[in-house]
């Protein structure tokens, strides 16, 4: 199974921590992001988008780091990390749109202003942090885990850019509870860093 | 089974949309939000984010949209709108992400500036929408529906916005595979429109 991945991507990084894990094998390719290798085939034939991370399984290419947490888990016997019920589902459903929307709009893109000198409006980009963050951490005061108090997709969808949101300048030591289920998450078994993580 | 609504956003409508489409009673609690509605209890109290929708039903309580499609689909025998297989629902799942992001910073974002005057950065919102739709649009050249080949939740999610992308001043005749799709959509049984739709 293939992973087309970057080293300091968030979106790759989830796929690389949730496999890390739940014990599941990837054959990494790296794609040489500076080089505009998403732009060109075979990316672009697998994700006319041009993003990574991309998966090919078999028969199954999936484009999207969330439809890929989502897959592996389902796939490779993960009910503890995505579950079988409609209301489980929908619990861990919530958190992946947050990172989808709020987590890739706030955290990440301060960190592509920041980090990449994309010309993002980095002013928003805190107030969508300004959003986000303050629930997580009033979730996280009475809860270890984001979502059914265990390890999910969920936590490893969310963690990647809140490990590295220093480097869009925004100080997670701000955030207790969050600081805390970071730390919780590193402590997991087979736990894997990303590069810039501290 | 309670939804709190509002009847112009897309986001509410999508669970309008999907319940409808498969047989599914709801009871609309409208919110007042020009009074601020949502940013008070009981709504805060359901979801702290003060945003809607959120689902109620029973002892389940839901705060975003997909996610509530997606528990929707599963608990109520809608295994044609929301597949059991891994890879089937990857495949489901890529569109819910896009959706979240792109559909929301996109389409989304450029009707909340021009239609209710959100100070959002218009000129990123049409950028954001000129990535996602001239891919929607080429992937539907070869598709009759999103994913799996017949109507799915990630059908119901990224029609509404789409259908009133016009009041964000993004003009879909430029896309008529898409507007061929949003047609299919129509004409759905029990399909139900929402205000602002043409």
């Amino acid at each position: 199974m293939k992973l087309y991945d970057l080293d300091v991507s968030g979106n790759c990084y989830k796929v690389r921590l949730f496999a890390a894990l739940a014990g599941i094998e990837l054959t990494l390719v790296p794609v040489d992001f500076m080089a505009g290798e998403h732009k060109r085939a075979p990316i672009t034939d697998l994700n006319p988008l041009g993003q990574i991370p991309v998966l090919v399984d078999g028969d199954v290419s999936l484009r999207d780091s969330h439809a890929i947490l989502v897959y592996l888990a389902r796939a490779y016997g993960g009910h503890q990390w995505w579950p079988e019920g409609a209301a489980q589902q929908g619990e861990v459903m919530q958190w992946l749109s947050n990172s989808a929307n709020e987590i890739q709009n706030g955290p990440n893109a301060a960190r592509l202003v920041d980090k990449f000198g994309l010309p993002l409006d980095k002013e928003r980009t805190l107030q969508v942090s300004g959003i986000i963050l303050p629930f997580m951490e009033q979730h996280l005061a009475s809860n270890e885990w984001l979502a059914l108090g265990r390890p999910t997709i969920a936590d490893c969808a969310i963690f990647p850019y809140l490990a590295v949101a220093w480097e869009g300048g925004i100080d997670m030591a701000e955030y207790p509870n969050i600081s805390a289920w970071m730390e919780r998450i590193k402590a997991l078994p087979n736990f894997v860093p990303m590069p810039g993580m501290r």
